[in-house]
């Protein structure tokens, strides 16, 4: 049974709600979004399901771009490498999906999904394996429930691909990640291959219809010429976390990831006092001039333009730019030990511990 | 029919004539011996067959190793990573092959072939893709015969593999050996399936039995401390270059090769004469001192330990050994306008012309 269908227009609500969940990172969702509208346009709207309509022996599959969404905007896709990476994905398996997952709920792959869900006429189940956007595959709550990433398809434009077999989802993001940067930069995949019964225990849900709902808010309240921080405060819980000026952003590329610190100068309410947000893609650590944490990953530091109330990503970042950052908790999940491991701040690097964004204020 | 049958101790002679053909590359084939040996004494000898008693329809596979022979030393394979490679190719070909190739004819990958043959009881095919050693996997005459490189698996130690799917053999390079380097620089693969008919065609003949040839003459003329180089030049053809002492040697680790420059002093007939070699994995073009080609890939350029007798890889070359320099012409193949393109001077970065070993002289 259906539990709601999404047309063309209604792919607008959630790239913004996309946006905002993508917490700086994830790559903006306006590319994806053009992609789902063409396909809905030519085979149909999308049909989203709850995922306890889906039988325990249903093949559900995950689709989404790996690599550096900052490519997708020049290397534009051809638009099928997804649909070839689940057909292969689906020959290798002898078997043919019956149900898309989206991957992450925030960034590029919380809309490109939609696309292949439109050409193929699967249903996509509500709901993801992150709650958010995280940068490396095996960032997902079905790596805590012991689902394989692979067999996993990887495909470029060009008409390469590879299935590959590896012996963890850590090893699966090492050599996907080497052939995505072959492949020059971004790629399609297919992986995670699970049946219903795992989906069910992996899956974070509703979080298709928590975007879609993001992305109405967002509109609704720019409509009314206000910003929509405090709306969807109200509907998320989180707690604001300042609003204030940069005044300094540092980058650098190591890694392969998108590193870097703003400072910023508080200003109406938080006037005088000074801020640093540290990111990785994502935005990953916010502090106060004493150093206190505010809020760390993997809970959720989203930023909204102050003047214009839309979501801002990491790359948008520049001087001058007024950002109203808000704190949302994470998904439970991720706040056990296994959670921590796979996406606190210690995995990023940062000497930093995890501190809740309900009860901030440790030191680093 | 069987041509010939290689017992563990028939491993020695073929071990040698490889590393005499590895023209200074390819890797020491010493640990493939003791791969094949320790296959040979479990499953008995391994059959060598002709190339004409193939059936056309028949499946053909090379397997080898791929990466930095160097790193196999201290990396040492598990041992059934070939097989496995070699096993799942033939799941995702839905066949079962029929006999296997050695991609080269030199080197490390002239004797782990018949390791997986012992294990598996394949017989071998009397011949190979190179004739000598090159150090990229589209450098072999399969590719001048349009024989695709995929589907080709690749394998680690570790457990994990990939089915790569590539639009040229240059695109499988690419994949492959990103995948090489995250698997800790070795990896085994299985690559090239072709039918009996394609084999035929793209096979150059009876390297086999070449190198157990080279392999017999220099242990014979070892016995008689002679320098092997007079018997080989009667056998082989081919030209006496020089014998000259290593008097500098300058090294550098780029793109993925290992690259370098050896001066060296003229001895006996050549006193007072100076040369160099240049190799970038294998020695790929000498000189004399006023910068005269004296021989050039594809053309073959062996080293032989002047006092020993025993072939020299570039990793041994060091400051005060004497050394005989051989060359040898290629197969007549490389010599072609296509075989340049993919394996003369031009490919390896070099503004040298090739000039045929048998009418030398160029100047740079």
């Amino acid at each position: 049974m259906t539990k709601f269908l999404v047309s063309a227009e209604e792919m607008e609500p959630i790239a913004l709600g996309g946006a905002f969940l993508g917490t700086g990172g994830g790559g903006d969702p306006h590319i994806g979004k053009l992609m789902a509208q063409a396909a809905i346009a030519r085979h149909g709207p999308v049909r989203v399901i709850d995922a306890e309509e889906v039988d325990d022996d249903a093949l559900c599959v995950p689709v989404c771009m790996m690599g550096a969404p900052t490519v997708m905007v020049e290397k534009l896709p051809r638009g099928d490498e997804a649909r070839e990476a689940l057909h292969q994905l689906e020959t290798f398996l002898g078997k043919k999906a019956d149900a898309l997952i989206c991957i992450e709920a925030g960034g590029l792959n919380s809309t490109i999904p939609f696309a292949v869900a439109a050409a193929t006429g699967l249903p996509l189940i509500d709901g993801d394996g992150m709650g958010r956007a995280f940068p490396e595959l095996q960032m997902v709550s079905f790596t805590m429930h012991g689902i394989s990433a692979t067999p996993m398809v990887i495909a470029d434009e060009k008409g390469n691909s590879s299935v590959i077999n590896a012996i963890s989802n850590q090893w699966t993001e090492r050599l996907a990640r080497a052939q995505t940067v072959q492949m020059g930069g971004a790629a399609l995949v297919a992986l995670y291959p699970m049946d219903g019964a795992q989906m069910k225990k992996g899956l974070l849900r509703n979080t298709l219809s928590l975007i879609r709902e993001i992305g109405e808010t967002i509109a609704a309240e720019r409509k009314l010429n206000r910003n929509p921080a405090e709306a969807l405060l109200s509907r998320l819980g989180g707690r604001r976390l300042f609003s204030a000026r940069v005044i300094d952003i540092e980058r650098r590329t190591t890694g392969g990831f998108a590193r870097g610190k703003a400072l910023l100068k508080g200003m109406d309410g938080d006037q005088g006092r000074h801020f640093t947000v540290e990111f990785q893609n994502e935005f990953l650590i916010a502090r106060d001039s004493e150093g206190r944490a505010l809020a760390t990953t993997p809970d959720l530091i989203c930023a909204l333009d102050a003047d214009g109330g839309l979501p801002i990503t990491t790359e948008q970042l520049r001087y001058g730019l007024a950002v109203s950052f808000i704190g949302l908790p994470c998904d439970r999940q991720w706040r056990s030990q296994a959670g921590l491991d796979l996406v606190g701040p210690g995995y990023f690097g940062y000497e930093q511990r995890f501190v809740p964004v309900e009860s901030p204020g440790e030191t680093a």
